[in-house]
């Protein structure tokens, strides 16, 4: 049997050769190309492809795929939306993907960087970059001093009140769907506006939903919270009015932001804006602000992440190539 | 009754003023001014002096503050070395210190600045600044995925285990003096060596003993640990042998390395050096490292244990105008 990867990273080669290593019975081949009508080809004699979002999987390019006697396709990561399903189905391709590998990269990006806007770690790591090695007034405010509100408790929320509980901080949460356990732990308050109101950090774990909860963090919510409040959002950019968050961190209402995730990012996320205009004012603004920690949607990026993404992918092509399929893997269309 | 308290900064006057208003019926004198033989006569009329260790407490200093009738000294810090016993004696002083304030405080910076660290949080940020939004290659290591040896389980070793386990990080640890509770837990490994052999993350939270443990992390010790291990102190500059740290970051053996303490850190940290030539060229080597997290004896320094500060050394000095002693505070000598 065969594998071919399309779009293989330098970070990825090591779970690459890992896998390999585990599964010596099946033939491995990979390239840093991209998935086109053209590479397509590289592929011929593999028993399915394993590949990462980037570029559109058009007609053109399932066709290419099915012309070399390839129909099993396992993303890497979650998104499904830029292939061409109807293509797909007259191909009678099997498409699989990674729902979920690291609900912990995630807790632990949003855990690591409230922690260190409390400790104002860039203050002082500015500070010293300037040979300035005096520490006040740079003070610290301690995460168990913390009450954490957190909103919304899937598996990443969990993981996130775990990490603070085990700062010693109190963790309320707000969720339309509870948890059973965490009820019985009498962890939950009734409304949003509560939790906004008793928190010193709020930190954002729902999806977003159009139409639901827009801009529910907007300047009404950031007027029930506590002064010197902490809004972190690494869930989706849609969830905050941006505008309101930086009108209260010009009055000093909140303390600091923490963002992964932006309202405008596509398309000035994950680029090089080195050597040209900066593209939006806004971001811009935050960017440079020493109480305001951006990440440009980073936070699932972890070694243990990409092993799942790399491990699961190849596991879910082998289980298309033997006639079956890996559950929790498959894309049904 | 009167406190007249000295050294006050600007961060410590709202829990000055906490403590006033929980504490009505005590007049509060205080002065940004060091105690010296000048200034000792600001507290005539006050029944304790309330100080934080800056300048040396003479014979001269404590005779002028006897002879406006202040015989109680309290410190807001823990370290007495700075005080001349034999006048102390002589003129009668009760002195009290505040030995714990926050082991929170150092643990958590401990734990804040390693999974900073663990996270590229550095490079990143550096990258951010440049306007260099991309996200490869800066991929970072979850905290759950390490194996974390403490070395000294007393209060901050503790704390520092409980955020590492909220984590989901494996904890192991070495002490001479084991904790029956983590001792049940099976958490110990029975030799420093061991601990360096299976540790991801080496943190140091023993005291230095001189003649005992000095660089107790040499170069032998490194040569034991893991490839790509990071090693924290944030306990005594002593305890690591930073010439053999520079060889391990330089070689590629260490990952990383956290320091809130150095071997020559005295007249070095704390101390503005933006207009001057930087005095020490080694650690001037460390700070211009992305992969090395450098704050000048900060770790103390949180609201939490500001206010401990205050609140306890207030506290001991109106226990000495009572008479009396507050348990915990009081320095025999």
């Amino acid at each position: 049997m065969k594998i071919f990867a399309y779009g293989i990273r330098n970070d990825e080669i090591p779970y690459v050769e890992a896998w390999e290593r585990t599964n010596p019975e099946i033939e491995v081949g990979y390239t840093q190309e991209l998935l086109d009508p053209e590479t397509a080809k590289l592929a011929a004699g593999a028993d399915a492809a394993v590949v990462y979002q980037q570029l559109d999987y058009t007609r053109e390019t399932l066709s290419a795929l099915a012309a070399v006697g390839v129909t099993n396709l396992s993303l890497r990561n979650v998104g499904t939306d830029n292939i061409d399903f109807d293509a797909a189905r007259e191909f009678n391709f099997n498409v699989s993907n990674v729902p979920v590998y690291s609900p912990n990269a995630i807790a632990e990006h949003a855990a690591i960087q409230v922690a260190a806007l409390l400790s104002q770690a860039k203050v002082m790591e500015n500070k010293i970059q300037s040979h300035d090695l005096r520490w006040e007034p740079t003070i610290r405010r301690e995460v168990r001093d913390q009450v954490v509100g957190v909103v919304g408790t899937g598996h990443i929320g969990r993981v996130f009140m775990n990490i603070m509980k085990g700062f010693g901080a109190k963790v309320i949460a707000y969720d339309v769907f509870r948890n059973p356990e965490l009820e019985a732990a009498g962890v939950y308050v009734d409304t949003l506006e509560e939790l906004l109101e008793q928190s010193d950090i709020i930190s954002l774990h729902v999806p977003h939903i159009p139409g639901t909860n827009d801009h529910m963090i907007d300047a009404d919510a950031i007027a029930h919270m506590k002064d010197d409040a902490v809004l972190v959002n690494v869930s989706r950019g849609a969830l905050v009015d941006t505008d309101a968050v930086i009108a209260a961190l010009d009055s000093g209402k909140l303390y600091g932001f923490v963002i992964d995730t932006y309202e405008n990012e596509v398309g000035v996320f994950n680029a090089d804006w080195r050597d040209t205009e900066f593209p939006d004012a806004r971001l811009l603004n935050l960017i440079n602000r020493e109480n305001v920690y951006v990440t440009p949607h980073t936070a699932f990026y972890t070694t243990h992440a990409v092993r799942e993404m790399v491990h699961q992918s190849f596991d879910a092509a082998v289980a298309f190539a033997n006639g079956g399929e890996k559950e929790g893997n498959v894309v049904k269309y």
